[in-house]
């Protein structure tokens, strides 16, 4: 069925009630799994609109989760999904069906797999490509514990680009593993599928062909009886006649259609009849059976809930998203300098590149999800005398910090880093927090790290970053800037150099200063001049910008009238800029009480960004409430 | 010609003595290549038995060296070379024969390229599989700019197998990049090659055809004429029929005799006609030329000097390297139970595992060079209820952090980090120090973090981290141990517990508490009792042992009679094991003066370990300097 709405009212799913384990799907006849697929559409819709949150990369796979489930003993089978944002349909056949409606809210389900949310979350993932290399760490597990299972993995397309998936098929041949992957083909990752990969999967497509296996797991060649999916985005460049997958040593089935919920229930059938590692290649359509998300596939990711709840905290005043921000000085800075250049690793609409793609075409660099390569790109282009800049979540960078060491800040090369979704990440959940960057980027030598207080400072500190001649990172948070209003002239700041940005009490006898970071300037404001005007203490307000180099002079100064310092930053605690900040009071023999306030030593779950934030005493009320505690209790 | 010893006289090198510049090179006939070559070989000969350092690598690149240099109009066109170490004949041929005898010392030429050193050395490169991401990166810019260039990135076997590489090669395709890689297939990395790669290149080796270009640089295939190397270490495995790199997406050919230097020359002649990303594959053999290292490359994978030099420091008391005691932990570990698996990343030498692979084959996982996948396969194994080891180095482990954050540690899995060449790493230079561990992993949640300070804690510790049950690193120097008598006994150390290893003048009525870590505890009780003795001032030295958890209690309770804390560790002062204490110290309101010692916020150029320890400051002499500075002065 094709739906054109997504219902408010719950849909009439008699099958899929009666599905509270996966048991109960095993019990059903292969015929009616049809059913249970359309069943569970129609209340992945339903419950989408009540929820929001991921959407598209569901609808796609229902079909593929009802086989699977179907085919295989879950949970005693492990199924590892990649990106696990597609894994609400299995939450919803493995006994969370009622609570789907709660994903990504405070006390809910999970935004992705949890292994502490449920026996059939195998592994947890939020970012990509993890699930080859789990699913071969089971599978190689339980050879040896001589309790051997079937462990499948299910893998998109985009996420296959990334180094990660090669070196775990790599392995899986190495040890002629018994593991299934899945790949589920849906011709796109978050933005298109680039590079040699995505071109040979069209290549392959192409040629009309298919590798089936017959019911003893036997394979053989067919036509493809029928091309629903025949409109790739990519020409064929690669040579089809050579397998990638069989090239690295898999057997290869496929492509098959992922929306024939009985094929695909036969193909699983028949592969479990096999040994070694093997690759089925299927076909599917993102926002399947939802004409509006299969006609826009991207704007149809991810959708926010139909009606929101009436506690909405009122409005408050708010400016353009960071990342749009970046976007906007991206496209104005290269119309200044045409050696910059501007590299996603495939998050280009997440990173607020789209108009600079449409403007800049042979300066936008999509790389597909390979954030090692990204990083060591850019400092290639760095050497023959361009400007990159690298646009790149927090939490992603991780998967390029060697590079980031090696390549980049050890060659002292001249690239830029747009660090979007520092700090709390609020639905998305501890997979996505960027609350490691100030730590792992200061240690290392040559860096100049920025957070701005504001989208206005973001642009110039991107600006002053752009114009610095070697490695300087800005990190912003996600969501809206403070709504501060944004100079179009461009002007460099001195590298270094903090400002203090509000002063209460001035004449009082006892002063604290805080030292705020980023994100955390305007709440650190507001807890000052409460602070002050309960306690008659002088308080003033630090906007640091600079986490590496530190304004030392300004601390400096400051600490002769000094007697309680604060820092504050949306970042862990450990290692982060407050304790730079202790160091540098060490150093320079400053003796001086120090609150360090940001996020504690634990993964935090999800909430709104606001929530997170208040329950990790960092806004403005907790801020507050801290220093009372240090100094007035 | 087949060499059986290092000459330890200069060889007459009448063609080499003329090359100052590749320029000189090209402008000699290709028929006096073959004698160019063999001058080049000697010579590399002679130079290692002067200078030691890497060997066999070098030995099987001499004709592709002199082969590229002789076709491409190098600094202009760009060589990258993967893994620098095989560049010696490359720093040769380009003006640095007199100084090639100084490689790996102090002050001399770096262990690898440097853009520093040459501006034949077009990318910095000690980690592996980084030159076609690079390489990419100058392509690009370079047509960008209007101004392309040859690029030939030339990437081993061993490097192909890493991620990154895999992510270049799609990108450059969906690029359609000018760029060569030239894939120079010597059978194995460092370790024996593993994996569907390695049984891939062994098939198509093993079809006995080739794929040649003719002057035109059109392709045509051909029975391989000459089969010089057929005895490859794999059986074929995968399908020769499917081409990888076809697959991907590049035009291939080969696999070439890699010691016929007139065939490489006109193949690269060739290949220069073409356009597009081209890869060539050619075979060669490590330590050709120089027959005890062809019988045996992984004993010639570096040598030592043939001479010392006179100047040897006076032998001290020192005990088996730190990679033994870990591998033979290993061993008694596994011994004790069964559900130990060990993970090596292609670092099954350096990592002191030979023993326990002999012992346990069917419990020890070479992942080849992959080690993001290493980290996560662990973190797999884990979830089944087995308990892995990883054996990595400091600096590789940079390449598995995300893995380390979202797939072991977010999960709190019972994975074991065996941390080696962790701190300085003496002559092998700044790529390869592990000077940022404790920062990247301390901020991390769920982690428990150790140094020993001697080789006997070493094996305590393993112990102590393998039974606890969640993340845990265990992060120990490069070389020897302090000559400590190892306990076979295992004993499990109180979690977050530091010990008093040493007290001077206790009843003097100022006291100093140096807080050492691990490898820096030996000489922090050198410079204790020193100080004691000339200042006849009490100073106690803790063996921190943890740096996370802190020995909080410890630290408070010294607090109360303590003048001045000194921190002391072989890693960076920024955001290290001090700043850690500085933070508790802030938390619980402590106010003392503090000394942070560690590494400089700076790369560090090559030397020997303790020379590099001496420049820091970090030896005995050096941690009393810097107490007498900081309180005596």
């Amino acid at each position: 069925m094709l739906y054109t709405e997504i219902p408010t009212q719950r849909p009439v799913t008699p099958l899929l009630d009666g599905i509270d384990h996966p048991q109960q799907l095993r019990q059903l006849e292969q015929s009616q799994l049809a059913q249970v697929a359309d069943e569970l559409r129609q209340y992945i819709l339903y419950a989408a609109g009540q929820s929001g949150g991921h959407f598209g990369a569901n609808l796609g796979v229902i079909e593929l989760t009802v086989a699977l489930h179907y085919c295989f003993n879950t949970p005693q089978d492990r199924l590892v999904w990649d990106v696990g944002h597609q894994a609400y349909p299995h939450k919803v056949l493995t006994g969370r069906r009622e609570r789907i409606t709660t994903i990504r809210t405070k006390d809910g389900l999970a935004a992705f797999p949890a292994r502490e949310e449920s026996e059939f979350d195998t592994f947890g993932v939020g970012h990509s490509s993890t699930a080859i290399s789990a699913g071969l760490g089971m599978a190689l597990a339980r050879r040896y514990q001589q309790d051997p299972c079937d462990v499948v993995a299910i893998v998109g397309d985009g996420a296959m680009t990334a180094g990660m998936a090669f070196e775990a098929m790599n392995d899986a041949v190495a040890h002629d593993a018994d593991l299934i992957v899945v790949l589920n083909d849906n011709d796109m990752s978050i933005s298109c599928s680039t590079g040699g990969f995505a071109k040979h999967l069209a290549a392959i497509w192409e040629t009309g062909q298919f590798i089936n296996l017959n019911e003893h797991g036997e394979a053989y060649v067919q036509p493809h009886p029928k091309w629903t999916y025949n409109s790739r985005l990519h020409q064929s460049a690669t040579n089809a006649a050579d397998n990638l997958f069989k090239a690295i040593g898999f057997d290869y089935f496929g492509p098959f259609d992922g929306h024939d919920v009985e094929q695909l229930a036969q193909v699983f059938q028949a592969l479990k009849k096999r040994k070694g590692p093997r690759l089925v290649h299927i076909y599917t359509k993102k926002g399947k059976g939802f004409a509006p998300a299969e006609a826009d596939p991207i704007t149809y990711h991810a959708i926010t809930k139909i009606s929101p709840t009436a506690t909405t905290t009122p409005t408050k005043k708010s400016g353009p998203k960071y990342s749009d921000v970046f976007g906007q000085w991206l496209c104005d800075q290269a119309a200044q300098d045409e050696r910059l250049l501007a590299i996603t690793p495939a998050m280009c609409e997440g990173s607020g590149m789209v108009q600079f793609a449409k403007q800049y075409p042979e300066r936008f660099f999509d790389v597909a999800i390979a954030e090692q390569h990204a990083v060591t790109l850019a400092a290639g282009m760095a050497c023959e005398g361009l400007k990159p800049v690298v646009a790149i979540y927090s939490t992603f960078l991780q998967r390029g910090y060697d590079q980031l060491i090696h390549d980049v800040a050890l060659q002292n090369l001249d690239v830029t880093f747009g660090i979007d979704r520092a700090g709390l990440v609020g639905e998305d959940g501890p997979t996505h927090a960027g609350a490691y960057d100030y730590a792992y980027m200061r240690t290392v030598p040559n860096m100049v790290i920025m957070a701005p207080k504001d989208e206005n400072e973001c642009r110039q500190m991107l600006h002053t970053a752009y114009h610095y001649n070697g490695p300087t990172a800005v990190r912003y948070p996600r969501g809206v800037g403070t709504g501060a209003e944004i100079q179009q002239q461009m002007t460099a700041l001195d590298i270094g150099k903090a400002e203090i940005v509000a002063e209460f009490n001035v004449d009082a006898e006892q002063q604290i200063s805080i030292l705020a970071f980023g994100s955390r300037v305007a709440a650190s404001i507001e807890a000052a001049e409460q602070c002050a005007n309960k306690h008659a203490i002088g308080v003033r307000v630090v906007n640091m910008r600079f986490v590496k180099p530190l304004d030392e002079q300004m601390i400096r100064e400051l600490a002769e009238s000094t007697q309680l310092f604060v820092t504050v930053e949306e970042h862990a605690v450990m290692a982060g800029a407050g304790s730079a900040v202790n160091e540098f009071l060490a150093h320079a023999r400053i003796l001086k009480p120090m609150l360090n306030l940001g996020l504690p030593d634990e993964f935090l779950h999800q909430a709104t960004h606001q929530q997170m934030l208040q329950d990790c005493g960092l806004d403005s009320n907790g801020i507050l409430a801290s220093i009372e505690q240090a100094w007035f209790s």
